[in-house]
C-alpha cells in the first residue's frame, strides 16, 4: 500500500502516495473554503485571498516567492472553486521540502500589504474583464447563478466587480480567520515522496494551529430558472442543466455514466446527433458535476443564432429518448471510458494528488482503484434508465443563454417536452 | 536505450519509446501537412481534412470510428497546425493495435462522402464563429497575419468561412494525394508499447504506399506590421512579436531562455512589472516558438482599455532594459524552469509521444535528454545578452490589438522606443 494518511493533533490531515519511477512531485494544500462559504457581502474574497497569497509574506516578498520555486524549475498555483481553495507546487524530488515550505509560508502568513491589496485589486478586475468577454466562460457563471438563486451555491467565484472594488485587509483576514482552521486542512502529495519525511515537515509547520468552529455553509437548493442574454456575437451559447447527485449520494457513479452515455464523448447521443448528423455546432458535451449536498447535470453547445432553438429542441428531445431506450452497450462503453479515463489519469501525479485530497476531505480514506471499479461495475443499464427517468421527468431545468439567442425556446416550453 | 526508430522502405518512420511502469499508451500518426502547405485558394483544407478523417471511411462510419476507441475507454482525436496534421489517441496497452488500425484507417481511407462534407461545413463554421467570439483566440490568427503577410505562414488554420464554404470532395482528395506521402508521415508512440510490435502492424498498413514528390512550402518571410480592431470590449488585447530562430537554428535554446527569463513565469521581469507591481493585467506572458525556417518571440497580456498604452510602452521599456542588464541570476532560473520542465512534462506520454514526432520530423533521430540538457546549459548570460540586443534593436516587430485599444501607440512609435 502506497498511499499513506496520518492526521496532526489539531486535525490537521496528510495524505502521500509515492508512484515508483518518479523523479517529481505535486504536492499542494486543499483548504474547505471557497464561493459556497461566502456571506453575499464577501461573495469573491475566497478568490481574492488565494491572490494575495502570492503577493507576500512576512518572510518573503511575491518576487521571492516566485523565485524560491523557479529558481529550482518548479511552478506554484493555486485555484479556487465553490468547495475549495487549493495551493499546489510541482517540483523535483529534491525540492518537495521547499514547495511544502512555501506552500505553508503563503498559507498562514500572508502580509496583506495594503498597497499590494490596491495592485491585486487591478488584476482581479482584469481577470473578471477577461472572463465576462469569454462568452463560453460566463455562460457557466449564470447557469449556476440561474440553478441557485440568491444562495451563496449560485454565486461567481471571482465575485462581482463592485464588492472586489471594496475588499480590504481586513475583510481578507476575517476569512482567514473564519475558514483557515487546521481541520480544514489537506495536505496531498503524489509522486517522489516520501510520507514520513512530509509528515516531519507538516508537523513543523502546522501542528501549531489552533482549531476553528467553522459553520457549515448553507444547504444548496437547486430552484432552476432562465437567464438569456441577446448579443451580438458569432456565436448562439446554449446550457441546459438539472440537478444531479453530489458526491456523497450513492447514485452519483450512476449519474457520471449517464452523462458520458449521453453526451461525454464522440460516440455518445448528443454527439452523434447534433454534431456527426446535423453539423449543428463544434463544441457539444454533457457532463455530470458533483458537490457536497448537491451536483449538476450539464449541457453545452454552441451554434449558430439561426440553429439554436433547433439544438434547444434536439437536446431535450434527445434527454426524453433516453429515459426509454438506454442500452447494455452504450452503458457498458460509458463504463470502459470512466474506468480507463482513471486509470490513465492517474499516471499523472498532479492528478493523483488531487484525487488523495479530495478523497480525504470526502471520505476521510482513498477508496482504492479496486474499490472503485466495484462502483462503476454495479452501475446496470436499468439503475441509468431509472436515474435518467427520474432527472428528466421530476428534475427542475436551469438554462442560460447567451449572443444571437432570441430564437431558441422558452424554458418553459423545453420543460413541457421534457415531461410530455 | 528505450527509444527506437525504424524506416520502411517506402520512408514511412516509426518511433516509440517504452516507459516501463505505464499501463496506457500515448501513439499517433504526424502528417508534414498544415497550412503552411496550403496554397491561397487551400486555405483551410488542411483542418478540413482533419475533420473528415472522422467522418466515415470504406470500413467504418463516423460512429463506428467513435465506438470503436470509446467501447475500450480510449479517446482519439486530431489537430492542424502550421506545419502538421497530428491523429492520436490514448488507450491501455492491451487496445495499442486496435488504435493503430483506427488512426491508419481514418488516415489513408476517408471516404468524403459528399453529405458528411456538408455536415462537416457546419461544425468548421462553427468553430469559426467560436473563436471568432473568444478575444485571445482570434488575435493571436491576427498576430501571425500581420508577421506574415500574403504568405501560408500567416494565414489562419481554420481558414476563412468564404474558403470554407468552398471546399468540396475534389479538394481534399488533391490535397491528400499532394501531401499525405509516407515520407511525410511519423507513426510516434510511447508507454507500454513494443517497438516490435508496433514496427509489424507498420508494415501491413503503411508500406504499400507509394512516395509522393512534395513540394517545399514557401520559405517565411517575417515583414511585421500593426493590426488593431476597436471592439466593445471589457479587455484590451495587446500582442506584440519579433521575429525569433527556427528550431534548426543553434540560436533556438538561447531564444528559449532569453523568453522565459523575459516573460515565462511569475518571477520573469515582465510579470513582475506588469502584473506584481502595477496590478495592470491578470493574463501576462512571452514565449517563444520555433518552425522549420522562422519562428517568433511573442508578449500577450489583457488589460483595460485605460491602461493599454502603459502595458505597450511598459513591455517595450522592458524589451529595452533587458537588452543592457540581463543577469547571470535570471538566466539560470530559466535554465532551471526548461530543463525541470522537460523533465516533468515527460512523466506524460501524450507529451513524449508528441516530442518524440517532433525530433524525429526535424532531426530524423532523437537527442538524448542528457544532449538537451548539455544545450540548455550552453546558454550563457552573454549570448542571452547579444540575442536580446540582436532582438530588439534589428527586428522587425509586429502588432495586433484588439478591444477599446484607441489608446495604444502606435507600431512606429514602440519601435523607435525600442531601439532609441
Amino acid at each position: 500500500m502506497t498511499i499513506q494518511i496520518h492526521t496532526l493533533s489539531n486535525g490537521f490531515r496528510i495524505v502521500t502516495e509515492n508512484m515508483p519511477g518518479l523523479k517529481s512531485a505535486a504536492l499542494g494544500i486543499w483548504v474547505d473554503a471557497g464561493a459556497r462559504h461566502e456571506r453575499l457581502d464577501q461573495n469573491g474574497i475566497a478568490h481574492f485571498l488565494e491572490h494575495m497569497a502570492f503577493k507576500g509574506t512576512k518572510r518573503r516578498s511575491a518576487l521571492d516567492i516566485a523565485e524560491a520555486i523557479e529558481n529550482v524549475g518548479g511552478f506554484i498555483n493555486a485555484y479556487t472553486s465553490r468547495e475549495n481553495t487549493a495551493y499546489y507546487a510541482r517540483v523535483l524530488e529534491e525540492h518537495v521540502p521547499l514547495a511544502l515550505d512555501v506552500i505553508s509560508d503563503i498559507l498562514l502568513e500572508p502580509a496583506f500589504d495594503p498597497r499590494e491589496i490596491e495592485v491585486e485589486r487591478g488584476v482581479i478586475l482584469s481577470e473578471i474583464g477577461q472572463s465576462n468577454d469569454t462568452p463560453d466562460d460566463i455562460i457557466f457563471d449564470w447557469l449556476q447563478e440561474t440553478a441557485f438563486p440568491d444562495q451563496p451555491m449560485g454565486r461567481p467565484i471571482l465575485g462581482p466587480s463592485e464588492r472586489v472594488r471594496a475588499f480590504d485587509r481586513d475583510n481578507l483576514a476575517a476569512f482567514v480567520q473564519e475558514y483557515y482552521g487546521p481541520e480544514q486542512m489537506i495536505l496531498a502529495a503524489a509522486g517522489a515522496v516520501d510520507h514520513d519525511a512530509i509528515v516531519r515537515e507538516a508537523e513543523k509547520l502546522f501542528s501549531h494551529l489552533p482549531r476553528r468552529n467553522v459553520e457549515a455553509s448553507p444547504k444548496a437548493d437547486f430552484v432552476g430558472g432562465e437567464k438569456r442574454e441577446i448579443k451580438d456575437l458569432e456565436q448562439a451559447h446554449f446550457t441546459f442543466a438539472i440537478e444531479a447527485p453530489g458526491y456523497r449520494d450513492d447514485d452519483v457513479y450512476t449519474g457520471q455514466i449517464f452523462s458520458t452515455a449521453f453526451g461525454g464523448g464522440m460516440s455518445s447521443r448528443l454527439f452523434q446527433e447534433a454534431r456527426e448528423k446535423r453539423g449543428l455546432c463544434y463544441s457539444i458535451f454533457a457532463q455530470a458535476s458533483a458537490h457536497d449536498d448537491t451536483g449538476m447535470f450539464t449541457v453545452y453547445a454552441g451554434t449558430s443564432g439561426e440553429k439554436v432553438g433547433e439544438l434547444a429542441d434536439l437536446t431535450v428531445a434527445e434527454l426524453r429518448r433516453v429515459t426509454e431506450d438506454m442500452s447494455d452497450e452504450e452503458v457498458e462503453r460509458a463504463r470502459q471510458q470512466m474506468k480507463a479515463g482513471m486509470l490513465m489519469g492517474l499516471e499523472n501525479p498532479s492528478a493523483r494528488c488531487e484525487r488523495l485530497a479530495r478523497m480525504v476531505s470526502i471520505w476521510n480514506r482513498v477508496p482504492d482503484l479496486e474499490e472503485t471499479i466495484d462502483k462503476i461495475e454495479d452501475v446496470t443499464t436499468a439503475k441509468v434508465g431509472e436515474f435518467a427517468q427520474k432527472l428528466c421527468l421530476t428534475g427542475k431545468p436551469a438554462m442560460a443563454l447567451y449572443g444571437p439567442v432570441d430564437g431558441a425556446p422558452a424554458l418553459a416550453t423545453l420543460k413541457d417536452k421534457l415531461v410530455a
